[in-house]
């Protein structure tokens, strides 16, 4: 999908929906774009559920871009996602260099993107890119609070 | 391969041998092994070269892990690798929600062993698991001097 006259506030709305599909699917909503240079986006949302703990949005589209666009392009994407992303997706993104993260709501509890400041401050893990959190946050939580109020329903 | 009566030198013996395999190959000389309860082990080395940033040993220990025994099992687990991990490979033993980790050399850059302690001292990831780090420490370190001499050689 090309998509390279949409601006920030769109992308984020389609990894809005992609976490409102995951939602549909009895998954914890997270949904993530990765925009490339060129325009061209991925999208996916959580399947941890249904496939494993692997498969977070952020892994699969980061996975997708690697395959579709190649290593040297990845140096070049914006990851966007509903979400502060977990040790495991923050250091996923920092094996491909991506250069910016943008993400919604805060995960106090396995959030990692504070964490990851600390480090870059005592000079470890020498590829940084900045991030912008709390970006739509109001629409990113709603959908996590629907989800936590099923459940807690059930 | 079960292994039930190996000691934990002889598990870091083959995670050693892995490493070496990857040195012969040209990749960045770590392995690892994965210890199940049930004394199965899973073994395999780096192979971010020849595949991507996503098959670094511990990752690939994991998945097969995963796929043969069950995520209930990973549970019971106990990781040993040469090096210590990044932030990806920490993060996805969190959720694994395995039960140890064992690792040779300690990485200054990429090593994300003591910012994991530093979230748990602060209440957040939940899954903690005990770690000990600098096990037969010199081996693991000869390996990966001697790949870093030949690149530098090149």
């Amino acid at each position: 999908m090309n998509s390279s006259e949409l601006t920030p506030s769109e992308i984020m709305d389609i990894a809005i929906k992609e976490a409102r599909a995951a939602l549909e699917e009895d998954e914890v909503p997270v949904g993530a774009v990765l925009l490339f240079k060129d325009g061209e986006i991925f999208r996916a949302h959580n399947r941890k559920e249904k496939e494993n703990f692997f498969h977070h949005a952020e892994i699969i589209v980061l996975k997708n871009g690697l395959q579709n666009k190649g290593k040297e392009n990845l140096r070049n994407s914006i990851l966007y996602v509903t979400l502060e992303p977990c040790l495991m997706c923050l250091g996923a993104m920092i094996e491909a260099r991506i250069s910016g993260l943008v993400f919604g709501s805060y995960e106090e509890k396995f959030g990692g993107v504070e964490l990851l400041q600390t480090l870059w401050k005592e000079g470890r893990y020498p590829h940084k890119f900045p991030f912008y959190g709390g970006f739509k946050k109001e629409e990113c939580e709603e959908i996590l609070k629907t989800f936590f109020l099923k459940k807690r329903k059930k």
